[in-house]
């Protein structure tokens, strides 16, 4: 029996467009060949898991979804400063093949277009620490930054992918508007690479086979922040795996950049080979293919296989699923706590007398600012009142850079304040990611349980106690 | 003592630009003579509480950010057909006062440029349902229609806002740009009001005046759905919230808008008042104040700021806590239940013999369709070797639709496979939200508790056991 | 009997495509309105003498065509400073109706279009001597300035034209457009009067209503430097209408300038109402009306006619009838005179041994650089050989400024060799045109006959002879 | 001494700006190596004559001005169709290397763009009846089709010309933007041969060194309707002349099309090694050298010099040295001829007695439409009254087809009404280039002097007397 995620995949694939909609490509014989009612859709969600129906496993040239691999794999391998010198991030309104540069700068105006695109192989072939900006634009080279390039894609797809070495061919016989953008780019003078031997990799990027199962393991890794989820294997890092998602955005679906936002509200990329990419950032990745292409070259049922992913899955991107996240899930004091449990019976008097100055908050979910704002508002506002604090953290997931931070502060807070804290981590997630992983022993140390805690908190009240008579 | 998110912004706040950088509108008197040292940031977060430094409580002209606003009210007021018959959503490339037509459609090529603005404040004008489009042009049809829209910002902000006189009568004197881009639209042949009543009402809705606390509040009203959270009050509903924070993204900072999305990752809008209005979807509210202004007319600080935020605070919209929330927190079988309790002898023997054909799985964290395809996809794999499965969901926030359909298809796979389920909720999370909100008595009934979740689950495992007998 | 130009005329008549093709101007319903069927083609020459055929004394309204004569009047009100300071020359290459104006200066690329005619109306408008700026908008300002625009059309034309007051009327209720262009001028900051005045003047005199008849007299006012050939009177003086002209060659017929000049190489202007107005400089005035128009906006038929009158009677203005201009009719020495008539027995016998040193130009044709050029050098070449040469300039008709100064030069020249000249001059040619015109009684000036040139050079030989002697 | 016409250009020379304002072009250090201060002005008139002044015999590339060259050639060799069909003819108002095609038919705008040059020497490469469009891309190929080039530009220059190998080898090494162009245009699908060999082509004909002087004798060919004046040589046919000359008056200057027009007025082209060829159509040819170049590429003093040359020698194309051209010099009746001189004293009686039916028309100038159209009005007026009209041609220099079509219509028309012509024409104007030279021995054929055209004129008379008897 078909799984319900698979019933859902099947209902999106029935409700597109009658197959005969639109036409295929025909630049290539290779691409006008293909079967043009071939129609796959696969998801990878955040473990990994794959959901496809239809032609999922047909293989197809990824075309100019490469593009954002490219660029991210330039990132990668030169840095920010050295791409962003070269290559823009804004929309151009213009058709992919359109030469389309800053006017100022004489950047190509993002990776998306071809511009974009030939410029980031270029940057692949240049030998970065070469101040002389000597080429090696020998065959040797297109070959090296080529396998880098496939052991890259290959990485984020989880599979060995090749080259259709026939649509290379054909692609290169006809590559004239590509020839003329490189050179175009090299007339403006800092074109980073031999300009037949950038175009020469350009092609043999777009040349590569995928499925619609490699697309979307591919999204699913962008929407991981880089690492793969069904190998685990670290592609990229967080902040280029975001700056390929932001210009896959903006950029992603050539000239109906704001039409896609505001409808489909995924990053995506798509390729005249029929395939589109599209990610779900933190949660999954997408991949449809199916080749008759509308006036912009996009798959036409690809598009609107998006649109329906979207709309029946809630997927936009600013879909907020519940108005304001809340983290706080409760709070409560002493009242509510078995304190003096196990201690002596004087010791256990003055802990339920004093059982008001212990409050506890409960969180869930993940931290970020907005949560962690919450927490350290809450405890700010319970500081006066109290002598110890509890915070449950036995429901978070993960907490964020800034909201740790924001905890080490709220702990300098209290101190100044004589309040004390005890943290209950069971999962560890306050350290988790930290680069120090050694945990402190010290005595204010998260617990890893409540009765721990409490057992903590007790101990604090009674030592209060006995100092003040001292 | 301050509190630690506002030692935070007052952090952000000197990391800023010395304050002589830029320079002040100065196309009518009053923009110049503002004082230009001015500086506030507010941030309004998803409970509505406000953090704010500097100078938050001075009042500015809201100028373009207006457009926004008004983009918005035009939506509710008209729906999304007749706004998207007149104004587009694609980012033009352009300055914001250039007339930037889509030269098929004739459109306004967005609501972020003057031309879509006053095509905006046209079908305020415009009565919906009157199909002769006779126009009302007097001056009443004017107050009326700036009526509306200042009860609506009022009502996004949680004040009573007001215009500023002086400025709406220098700028309708120096107003010949938008006359001409009022005229133009009506030489078009479908402008909906009469072009000098539109430029009327837009420039009254660019002389409105706020404080950056305003806009951070209007700001968390869009982030929040539409529901402005310190009053409570709905101003719009999700759809039309989506669709201006997705024309906000592409469109909201004029001709940066890629790098703008690269380096900010907020949907945002500005105006020459100084101000700029960002928003974090689901969770917080953005506005700044500045008087000095780039050449793009954006404040100069207030941009420097909202990069600061975004980068200080982990804000930018693809910024992914952790690579892929896990939502299911545990999975485990009956072994760890003290089945039986309170059983006869016979019946615990029984449950405990049989206790592996029960299976526990716990959830946490909100749910949509990431989360709940995990879970469909867990309980799928389970159920062959279980006859109930009890779904804990304690620690789950919210369940948005497409995961309240899933649960619901999988409850018709588990009973086709023979399995039983049963969900404890004791916050009735999987009916809220729910259009019939009489809860089920029926015996598949989400349960509050775990003992109560244990007890079913003996019940079902018996009853097998009596059936089989029979 | 048909003359044989009127002949020709029905013959290009005929051959323009069937009647039906292109569509009337609609935009206002006295446009829509007229017998589309009409077809006048009316050519006025040098002395004013008028060929037409077919509907050639049928009333239309001038419309754009206005726009070449009122920016002359503007060109002859306020100079070519002040209008060169608010208007172009360069071709926009876009339509007539867009705003078009150049990116730096902000003026209006050229005055064919509307934004450079509702600018020539403007500076109509703006009073000349008016250091600040103050305008006089009244209706009164626009009743005078349209008065002298009228003046002036009737002036071009010959005969006292008058405006359509439906059209007029109907043009301002529909005017969004042009307001929109006067608006958008005017937030540039430079605009010379109140947009609304403008546009209510231009309007005015694109209502103007005009016969074929009446365009071919207007270009025969044009072809004839500034002065109407049937009245006499001068309407512009030569520099300006050059510059019409040449503003009208490049800019006069559109998007298709380039093609214009190629295949029909006359200064042009069209307007909706139907018309064309084609001048070849120097020659003749070409009027047409045939009301369906083009894509363009140019009247079908009414291209073709001109393209048929230029491939036909040959009047592409780089139509060289003769690939050089022989000025010199011949040259030849005292032999072919007879010298010595009336003379003493021993003169005569002197003159007849010196005749070779006597040299004969006879010129024929216009005197301008370049049959100066051809004549000085000639002289030049001929001064060593000779005591006394003499230009004949019976068969010359004028002689430009640039050939007198020649002439005079060459005087210099003469003399510092020794060499003496004798002018024959019977019409006055040299002096014609000349400010002094008190004719010179000196011993060089000009005589009216050979017989007379005769007489002087054999003064002049015999008086070298008896100088010799003493 | 100094001719008077180089007097002229001296103090046109001294004139133009101090020699240090513009920059040598320097993309190839050919070019930046000249000597800055070079100043060469050259001018060859009707029959070939040179003026030159400064440093006309110093050799440069030729650079740009080689694209009206080949373009004409293209035209000569391939025909107006197949040209027309890759090169358009508008202004394109963008820089001279930008790709600059028609959005529509993908064709370069003009061939005085980059764009259009090449297409150009890609149409000499195509072989041009190959059905097949097979190209010969071999260097055969180019070595051949720039041998025809060189060939030509030679032939219009009227001596042997030369290729700078030096300049060939260093733009063929720096010709990205050549390359991208020639890739480009294949790649809208209809390029006439291989990109890299039309770029060679075009790299070879622009490496072509010239001098003031050549481009003076180039441009007096092209102004002498495609004979070169000095060797009588017939380099193009009058059309193809026509339209380059038309062609460079809107295209020739680059983005200055309007003012280029307004203020020199003369059909010209520049290039980046200083040059500029600028021609005055039916006159002269003007070459200008000075390498220093503004921002436009153009020579600044070349610019400057070409100005003076207009406004100080009165040489733009619409300067009208008349206003209307007087061709009939005079018409008088028979009492103004000495009848009957020779005749029977009856005879002589008799024509006395009717000299008023004998009419004269004393014609001069050349004959062009409207001189012809002045003659057959004056001729058709006369008519009623005469018996025999005669038609003095002896001061007319050349007669156009039109005109020669108008008098033998005017034939028709008087016989038709019973009246007789007899035409004075010495020169033989009447038939010269009419393709039947066998001058008719006909009773109305051209008789050479008034003297014989008085005694057929009384032949007539006496002859109508002898009918009337009869």
């Amino acid at each position: 029996m078909a799984s319900v995620v698979e019933t859902y995949l099947h209902r999106i694939q029935s409700a597109c467009t009658p197959m005969d909609a639109g036409t295929l490509a025909d630049y290539i014989p290779q691409l006008a060949a293909v079967d043009p009612d071939r129609f796959g859709v696969s998801v990878v969600v955040h473990d990994g898991h794959v959901y496809s129906v239809g032609d999922s496993t047909i293989e197809f040239t990824i075309q100019s979804i490469s593009k954002a691999l490219t660029y991210a794999l330039a990132l990668r391998e030169r840095g920010f400063d050295d791409v962003d010198a070269q290559i823009g991030v804004e929309p151009s309104g213009e058709a992919f093949n359109e030469i389309s540069v800053d006017h100022r700068t004489r950047r190509p105006r993002n990776p998306m277009i071809n511009a974009g695109a030939i410029t980031a192989t270029a940057l692949l072939l240049q030998r970065p620490h070469d101040d002389e900006g000597t080429r090696d634009d020998s065959g040797t080279a297109v070959d090296e930054a080529f396998a880098l390039i496939l052991e890259f894609y290959s990485g984020c797809a989880g599979r060995h992918l090749t080259m259709d070495d026939e649509v290379y061919r054909s692609e290169m016989a006809t590559g004239s508007r590509n020839r003329a953008i490189a050179y175009m780019l090299e007339s403006f003078g800092v074109f980073p690479s031999d300009p037949e031997a950038a175009v020469d990799l350009y092609v043999r990027q777009c040349s590569v086979t995928v499925t619609s199962d490699d697309l979307a393991a591919i999204g699913s890794t962008l929407a991981n922040g880089g690492v793969n989820p069904r190998t685990g294997r670290r592609m990229l890092d967080t902040a280029v795996t975001r700056r390929v998602l932001s210009v896959m955005t903006t950029c992603g679906m050539y000239d109906g950049a704001g039409d896609w936002v505001t409808t489909v509200g995924l990053p995506a990329k798509s390729g005249v080979g029929g395939g589109i990419l599209a990610v779900l950032p933190g949660q999954l990745g997408i991949g449809v293919y199916s080749p008759r292409l509308d006036e912009h070259g996009n798959s036409v049922r690809g598009v609107e296989a998006c649109r329906h992913l979207s709309d029946d899955l809630g997927l936009h991107m600013f879909n907020v699923a519940r108005e304001s996240r809340v983290t706080i899930r409760s709070t409560y004091d002493g009242h509510e706590l078995d304190l003096g449990a196990g201690r002596s019976e004087v010791e256990r008097a003055y802990l339920r007398a004093h059982r008001h100055r212990v409050r506890v908050l409960e969180l869930q979910g993940d931290l970020t600012f907005s949560g962690a704002e919450s927490v350290v508002r809450r405890v700010e506002s319970l500081r006066p009142d109290a002598d110890v604090i509890l915070i449950d953290l036995t429901r978070v997931g993960v907490i964020d850079d800034v909201s740790r931070r924001f905890i080490v502060g709220l702990r300098a807070t209290l101190l100044a304040d004589d309040t004390e804290w005890v943290i209950v981590d069971p999962d560890g997630v306050v350290d988790a990611g930290a680069r120090q992983t050694a945990r402190s022993a010290a005595a204010d140390a998260p617990v890893s349980s409540m009765a721990e805690a409490i057992e903590r908190a007790e101990d604090i009240l009674l030592k209060r106690a006995a100092d003040r008579t001292a």
